[in-house]
């Protein structure tokens, strides 16, 4: 799959609400009132992302949740990771 | 609760297999066969974490968990944090 130029992730960006690069990656943090809807939130990520075969870089502090998104195989951001953004946006509203 | 010395943070590593510092952390790298092992892995992780209220650093990266502890309120790795580590290892056997 084709990695978007910048200004194609520029544009994919103004509609996913809180994400933003982060090196070759898209990452958006998310915070939650305690460990427990952290996890919870975890989970549906993950059965999200096993649906896609296309799982984030998850980094778990406590309550503050990481997601990362970068399509490895193709060394970049590409529609399968804007796709995956706006499922987890869905997920965390 | 105390910081551990040196060499006692040495002593306690050398009956903990996989852990070792990083930082004024301890970490242990986990890998599994799939995302979905890995997942399984992380809750039992989470679970016992939130009865022990005391709760690793996480990170997911597909098949691969890092997990890291230190009490951060003591500021270096106490014996809350070797129990920890040690509970981690027995769900991992």
């Amino acid at each position: 799959m084709a990695v978007l130029t910048d200004s194609e992730i520029q544009e994919a960006l103004a509609s996913l609400g809180g994400w933003q690069r982060n090196g070759i990656a898209i990452q958006r943090i998310f915070r939650f009132p305690d460990f427990k809807a952290a996890m919870q939130f975890v989970n549906k990520v993950a059965d999200a992302a096993e649906k896609a075969n296309h799982h984030p870089d998850i980094d778990i502090r406590y309550n503050t949740i990481t997601m990362a998104l970068v399509s490895h195989d193709s060394g970049g951001v590409t529609q399968r990771d804007v796709r995956m953004a706006g499922t987890i946006n869905k997920i965390a509203d």
